[in-house]
């Protein structure tokens, strides 16, 4: 962390700001410019609330020098976290490739998306139980019935589970039926979720939030991490931006970004990125080529009676052609599906 | 609702679009354009999921007609909605100050600054015992000890309790000493969440999400309405953007909109809006006049010392400063503070 | 400037990063965290390319120290730039409202708003001879015969004239009708232009581009400062955001932040940021509670007629109400309009 | 276009805007619904400014129904328009590479990257002569010189040049030199520019705003294709968003997107999009995986010593490489580099 005086910050403020530091157990290193000073800290910078010397006379800013997330920096862990679900490995060489619909409608249609993805080649089943609305005059999901119907999916067809959870209270029912825990973009910052999952023996799917920078996505996974947790894949799904013509924007430089600064899987939701199934093929093959190591991607047999997300499902035949571009573009990166 | 069909959309896909439209119960009124041909549909539109009309062969875009929100809406509630909170009345005529620190850290430095605003003219006492911190590093907050302590200085000031609550299981708890429940903006979309305060007989402030628009934060107040409570205050308290000189923008424009579009109350917290406390008595100002029903605003009598926010937090004496200048300025818009 | 080493950075990579700003004529100031180092420079930085530190191995990044605008800086020019047109003082006491129709339509149109806003208390006339417009298909504006029935008004009215310029070339055309040079927002950043202007002896009204920063807008007026004209006001119009509910988003806390970091007037536009009339009073009273130095309004008395702008416009009586209105404000915070 | 009334609109109101319209040509079509009434119109909607109905009583807002571009819509040109630049044909199955330094700094430094990027298998010479620089105190480029440097190694390489061009004024002589017009991204609505180059016999390279819609973007190039150019690229090279670890956030989907809306060749920037060598072959990858039919990509021999963009340039050796692995890619896309 460094403190940048204001220009003409006097003597005796920057005495006293050196001052305030070193009470806290810390050194200071001072640099003096032509035209401002600047204040270095050594130490633990954790024992300092930064706005506190916002506030002292002659400061004009506070710049950070380390980044504030610890567990989840390659920093600290240079190597891959490559986490095992069911015998797949996601961080590894192979491209994860989870499908399904939004939301678990009816046992039939559950069941019957389910043995299509998987053979196309799917790897894990995704399906919505309970579902975050924008208005509360929508589908809320089936609940309990739905993850039911998800475990016999699994029983059937051997795929683990992704599904979300909406408040802490729903973990135990969660953990009884699926295999990963997902965390939706709206909840990125819930941070009595984040803790709650931090304690499951879960792996997490932690979406960016639609407004969220990749810092605050680390700083995220950090609660899940610190609260014990160290099975944590983080997914890019478009964030909100001035363009309207999409959905989303998806960032797909938070790619090669994430992968330099963390050690955890990155993953691709291609279908809320975009909004439109038109483009979701572009969107998938986009994310292969610039690194994730999986993708999660809505796939529903009769996307125009979905009950939700039908605009930007793939059908399965659709689906179908995508696992074989997505091998063909895998292979050109190296990487298998 | 409006369905925009594509330039050559065939005759065919047109009646299919009308059918699927008229199985469901509504009516069509067709238009036939020189390029392209639209559908109106007449009837209730709550049982058309948009994206299924949006996946048929044919359809270019929907477009709403009708705004999401129902209860909110000015259209059917055209007087202001007035909340009765321990004697103020917060969408009248008079502009209602809400201040205090970030967090309550103790005892002392609360009941302080619970003096200090209420001698300044402020109505209701803000405080927290539960913190949304974006590290999990960071002080959370003393709980419920700084319930207690918020509901002592209720006590000695007369002052209604604003406090944030954070997840569903902490209502009871809050209940117990709170007189206004706040939403934070990390929350606005925490449905769960929602739906809890939805049902307390408390009144609800809550918070415009950093990255929501307006109708989102007008549907998650219909979220609140429509599971029972009708007191809901709409708090706008910047917005995120591409600006990153201040903390965040106070979107000004916001009140005037929501004055137009509902019958809530209209706050402005113009703390989180800058993020800078020599901004904020601009922001303040810029609110009232704007046509703002309230203020909330943070004040800290050591900023140099608070465990958050110190930065934007003013001091006593400059509180008592823009006090005055408030008096001022809602009297220039012919209103009382 | 500062150069942040990355965690590991060697001894002879921190040795090649200073001795690489030595050899340009700096010195360097090394200080030695426990996670990282950093080098602070000293002396004339505008000899560094900050890239090319970047690259070197080792290098994490690089954080400014010093603001890059120099004679647009508050830091070295504490006292306000108050500009004299007309024998009006913008930066001064007085808020200066200028008003008008979008374009010059016709000399019967632009005649009567002239007379309209005189009668109403404005100071200015604005008006447009040439329009920028999105579409290539819409109206561009009269030319200069617009420039001609703006130069009658000015004789009419006794105003000075505030019109758009948007290549070089037309630079003396203008100069020979108009008072004041505006540029529009999507020219803030048309350097060929901020160079011909800077050469102007009329004041030039900046417009900040719509997606620019606060630290561009001061940039952008560095340049026409650099080119020799000192008399420079810089316009907040309206930023780009997500919310769409309003054509722009008015960043209210701008006025504070240019009146912190600048000597130079602060105006407003609240016609554009808002984009509906509706709305324009309440930005304008907004604007002059925020420190506003002057505001330029959409005004038009046939706004359903008007060939662009009609839907920001204010009416004539409208007009007569908001300046009874800023009046009052303006004296709330002891100015006058 | 559509006209959607407010709820209570009067007979009165809904007739006054249907004479309105059909006083300008158009037919009308009225939709009653059941809360609102919405007035269809038919016809050519060019003589309509959308502004003037909005201001008429009773009405709340109009909605576009056709799209402002046509000569760049595929609706009514359904082929992909291939541009022929020196035998290679941008458009088609080919990828096309564009690759060079950003500014011209030297006769040495130019033919020397030239000969590089020429071995590595580019088709295309980039580099600027009039540079944009945000700061008047940065290098602005060598002007004519510079021209002659390219034209130049043209001769010696046999490579097609693509510069930039920013002023009205700078087309004779640029056009005597260079075989691409390069419109930068802050000139992207600078519309005198854009008709002048509308003028000339060369391909011009649009970039889109960093700050611009799609729609927009297309609203530019309709500018040019109107005053009689048809040979427009698109360039996607990211755009300004609230995520700041990136220089810029590339929109990936805009690439799909375009392909949709135009039949225009779309090129995207991975160098300009995320502002970090290291980060831009994941972008080129994919940006070709994507269906984009080009690339401009800057290359440096000494990039931490460039006088521009150091950071974001790569290096001879990292390009050849990336060449590999775009080959690999654009043959999994069934397309060849």
């Amino acid at each position: 962390m460094i403190v940048i005086m204001k220009v003409g910050a006097t003597e005796d403020e920057i005495t006293a700001v050196q001052k305030r530091i070193e009470e806290q157990g810390l050194r200071t290193h001072l640099s003096q410019g032509e035209e401002r000073t600047i204040i270095g800290l050594i130490g633990d910078k954790t024992v300092i609330v930064e706005d506190n010397l916002m506030r002292m006379p002659g400061v004009e800013r506070i710049t950070p020098v380390s980044r504030p997330f610890k567990l989840a920096s390659r920093d600290f862990h240079p190597e891959n976290t490559v986490i095992n679900i069911n015998g797949h490995h996601i961080g590894g060489n192979q491209v994860i490739i989870t499908a399904g619909p939004c939301a678990v409608e009816s046992r039939e249609q559950f069941l019957e998306i389910a043995a299509c993805v998987r053979e196309a080649g799917a790897h894990f089943l995704r399906g919505g139980a309970f579902k975050p609305r924008t208005s509360p005059y929508s589908f809320q999901g089936m609940g309990e019935e739905g993850l039911q119907i998800m475990a016999e999916a699994r029983e059937e067809t051997g795929m683990a589970i992704v599904t979300e959870i909406m408040a802490p209270e729903q973990l135990p029912l969660i953990e009884k039926y699926a295999d990963v825990l997902q965390i939706g973009t709206r909840n990125m910052q819930n941070y009595a979720l984040l803790k709650a999952v931090g304690k499951s023996h879960l792996p997490v799917l932690l979406k960016r939030g639609l407004m969220s920078t990749i810092e605050e996505l680390l700083m995220s996974a950090e609660y899940i991490l610190a609260h014990g947790n160290s099975n944590v894949m983080l997914c890019e799904r478009g964030i909100r931006t001035f363009e309207t013509y999409t959905r989303n924007t998806l960032d797909i430089n938070a790619v090669p970004v994430l992968k330099e600064l963390t050690h955890l899987p990155v993953i691709v939701d291609p279908s809320h990125a975009t909004g439109k199934w038109s483009l979701v093929q572009s969107a998938s093959l986009a994310g292969v080529a610039a690194g994730a190591d999986g993708l999660i991607i809505e796939v529903h047999h009769h996307p125009e009676k979905a009950m939700s997300d039908g605009a930007q499902s793939l059908k399965p035949d659709r689906f179908v052609e995508l696992m074989n571009q997505l091998r063909r573009v895998a292979a050109a990166v190296d990487r298998t599906v």
